[in-house]
């Protein structure tokens, strides 16, 4: 199979666009097609500081270096969640996020002392990016397994309690720095997974809501964007492999067995028979809602501020969040260190 | 694994309904599953002629003797559609349908002798069921497979082309034959193969008209139900085995390759690891739709009467139907034969 661009040997052929390309071309093209996402959702624009959660894992860490490089102000943010699950999950992630910061910044100053490419600095040449950390046993008391295990909401699977939580520190992070938007890694595979499920049950409530941009829930909080929501997952990990970025390969050890993999599982098998399907439902459910296919719910849900925590929420008192922590001791929310 | 309602040994398990049972509790079981579908969703009463479309397959035949049995003045419909396929695909299945009735109509004659049942004959004892026979080739001059070989409609598969000639025969028949409903042998798998399909595309028009009854479009034409909906394939199958019903074991021969097949296998491994999906998929899809879910689309299509016809259409002068065999010399409307 020979690159399309230069008729090289390629690395990849993506059947869904009938394209095959070598590996200097696949990175140009996903990071042209990221900036063709960001511009054509208007996820954010080159003046905005953006927040990254990153995992450690291929798709956030490819996201951060492909907004870095197309000269984007995004700092990272990673959550300690305390995973252990016999990989010392939690632990390594962290060491990749690192790793991956300290290769770019270098590989930035590489290029900015090598070019006078003003999109390498956008706003502020002394500017570089930093990681945000966030360890929950530190400034909650408990890691996620541990919060789990003592509320009623863990259930055996603390999939739902590390959801909230880390929607929870996401937006605070995002709320005390002043970032206007948060990013996240999610691909092709992850929402459409999630939109499979969602269309199982027919949900409405998540079906009017799954989309590549939130808006902000409330003045300023920041809105949520995923810039790689159309690209399959195969191919952010081939970008993390061909960019020579290291990431943690292991899946969360509670994952497996999950809804969502097995919904991944079942499409990637339509896929097979079908190139292009997974991307044709996302992008057809988009369209088809933004034609009016789903009636406006009546019922709106008000919003207000938690009484502890002051983030949106749609209980009268205190959020889901703070609620989690109820009777534990914490660290009071605590500062995010910086590295 | 032994019948829940006797002890005896099993013929089925329906783990979707956590449900095992014998072979006399199971055609019970059926016949009373029918009879509930009919009452709950409004289909049909024990006063109105129903017009059955069989096609000498399982889903077809078990229908037919399940709404006989129940004392329902059901006919059938079958339409030669000239298919051979290497198998003599529709003189078998005609075949099917005669042996079915010459069974059925001496088992009814049996129990009036026996019984005085007065559902066995509710309106008049004198009534039997009859099966109208309309072949294509006779009617129209053309088989299914040269109709379509003729049109651009075909384009290669004549499956289109097929859907048009029974939609359309269906209805005259019924309206013709003063009928009040027409009901297909469509079960679970079957619907849910299409809603799948129309989710994947998010096909507005089809998913607000997806539904077990369909109410006539004018009036004087036969409303569509499809009382076998909420039964697996597995189950009708396993019904005309226990009453040793004969039907036709090929599959069209044109449906090899289909979409639908496609989607049945991707919902049966779904199946496989969460019994109930299928089942669930479908059922909470006519609950959200029946809450509001879907905008009521603006686009109120017209319907006029075909100029040839005089069956609706949303076409100007003469239905798809009738254009279908334009240039065509036909035997022109003809009568459908009865048995």
């Amino acid at each position: 199979m020979k690159c399309r661009k230069c008729g090289r040997e390629a690395v990849i052929n993506m059947r869904q666009h009938k394209l095959a390309l070598c590996d200097a071309h696949f990175l140009e093209w996903v990071s042209e097609q990221t900036q063709r996402f960001i511009e054509k959702y208007e996820m954010f624009t080159p003046q905005e500081r953006i927040l990254v959660a990153v995992s450690g894992g291929k798709d956030s860490l490819s996201l951060w270096d492909v907004l870095l490089r197309l000269g984007y102000r995004a700092d990272g943010l990673y959550i300690g969640l305390g995973i252990d699950g016999g990989v010392d999950y939690s632990s390594q992630s962290h060491v990749m996020c690192d790793k991956f910061l300290a290769g770019i910044q270098a590989d930035l100053a590489d290029r900015r002392s090598q070019t006078a490419d003003p999109q390498l600095a956008p706003a502020d040449s002394n500017w570089k990016p930093t990681l945000h950390m966030v360890d929950l046993a530190h400034v909650y008391g408990e890691t996620i397994p541990q919060v789990a295990a003592r509320t009623t909401r863990g259930r055996g699977k603390p999939c739902s309690v590390c959801g909230l939580v880390k929607r929870h520190v996401m937006n605070r992070v995002a709320r005390d720095g002043g970032y206007d938007v948060l990013t996240t890694g999610h691909n092709l595979d992850d929402e459409v997974a999630v939109l499979l499920g969602n269309t199982l049950s027919w949900n409405a409530g998540y079906l009017l809501r799954q989309a590549p941009v939130l808006p902000a829930d409330k003045p300023g909080l920041a809105r949520k964007v995923k810039p790689f929501f159309r690209f399959y997952e195969r191919e952010t990990a081939a970008y993390a492999l061909v960019r020579g970025i290291e990431y943690i390969y292991d899946e969360c050890p509670f994952a497996e067995g999950s809804t969502s993999i097995a919904h991944k599982e079942i499409l990637n098998q339509m896929e097979k028979d079908s190139p292009g399907v997974k991307l044709r439902f996302y992008l057809d459910f988009l369209r088809a809602r933004e034609q009016g296919l789903f009636a406006q719910q009546a019922a709106h849900v008000e919003l207000n501020a938690c009484d502890k925590c002051g983030q949106p929420t749609s209980a009268p008192g205190r959020c889901a969040f703070c609620r989690l922590w109820e009777g534990k001791k914490t660290a009071e929310v605590g500062q995010a260190s910086q590295v």
